[in-house]
């Protein structure tokens, strides 16, 4: 397969990193083909705003919907967004992995979602191309995440209720609206206090996880 | 009361910024004190990184969550970020205003959550501070949004699904979770295409939500 790797995570020394440099690995041994979006390291512009057009419908006022829609129309966006949208089209699979804040996503890997799923380019409300007819039908997408937290403050009896219930902003009405296929979300808990031992024990499943990928998803 | 106004949308002559100047009259002259976050206007950093600690513990490796428990004792946020957790902590309550990008916040407001609402200011897991005794406790917050869909999109049976279902990763695992209490979320749908008229008529019944925060809230 033709997979993308959006990464965000601010040090290369984290347990993110290393579980994101044995990903690239075992993807690679794999066969499949890997592009990398790391976001921190190439110091990917993280929030949307009127620098994003090259050539804006309207310069008196700024609307960024509608500035999408017409930009992707003319293919007009900033280079940055160009390229990943280029690399977007491209995949097979999406894979996003970041450090979970908030129950969600970094500012940083958000700013990707808002800038690359762009109106007119990943759904048109205009034309009615969302879910079923999405404009990334066809493609797959998956969360891999770490979590401060401990599972049980994530399960349905915890404090903050089932992970995977509360993801359903991003899983459903982000992926699934774009058309993608979304799997089983990867998820590494008490990630901030790990043994040694652990951390390589986590990512033993996680490879193991994307052996299985091409086998069974 | 003592409001914090925060507020992220790109244009000045948005409806979101025609939304955002009615509030601020209605709670003056309602005789709240009221202070603004405009995050476009003054450039608000929006990503949680390194340079957000002016004394790191570390210098080798960066660690997100040992840093901000770390600068939370000792006071070392960047100045951006300790003006912003200075107007927190004077305010009896949040209102966050933005347009809805994804079923949540847009990268910039998301970058103000994960970086003001930092481990041991908001919250704090090593002492158990957290729900019933978050470190807001007291204060309340609100949700203020603009959608571009339309309501039935996002209602029990729509293809989203009901809205305040899928915003409980911020109304309860990011509010509630600090302690905050939280009020009823105003949301306008169909934002992206409203005649004057209702564009009118929705400023005024926020401002009318606004009238009775004092009373009933």
């Amino acid at each position: 397969m033709k997979i993308l790797y959006i990464f965000a995570h601010p040090e290369p020394k984290s347990f993110n990193s290393a579980m994101k440099e044995a990903a690239l690995e075992t993807l690679n041994e794999q066969g499949h083909e890997v592009k990398l979006s790391d976001l921190f390291s190439t110091g990917f512009k993280p929030v949307l705003d009127r620098h994003d057009f090259l050539q804006p419908k309207r310069t008196d006022v700024f609307n960024p919907f509608m500035e999408q829609m017409n930009a992707s129309k003319n293919g007009t966006f900033s280079t940055d967004i160009m390229n990943e949208m280029e690399k977007v089209t491209w995949a097979d699979m999406l894979i996003f992995q970041f450090p979970i804040y908030f129950t969600g996503f970094p500012s940083m890997m958000k700013g990707w979602i808002d800038r690359v799923f762009a109106a007119g380019f990943a759904f048109n409300p205009a034309t009615g191309n969302m879910y079923e007819t999405g404009l990334l039908k066809g493609k797959k997408a998956m969360l891999v995440m770490t979590a401060g937290a401990d599972e049980a403050l994530y399960s349905k009896e915890g404090a903050h209720g089932d992970i995977n219930e509360l993801l359903r902003y991003i899983t459903h009405c982000t992926f699934e609206y774009t058309g993608l296929e979304v799997l089983h979300s990867h998820i590494v808990f008490g990630a901030g206090k790990m043994s040694e031992e652990r951390a390589r024990s986590e990512i033993s499943s996680y490879m193991d996880r994307l052996r299985s990928l091409a086998q069974h998803e």
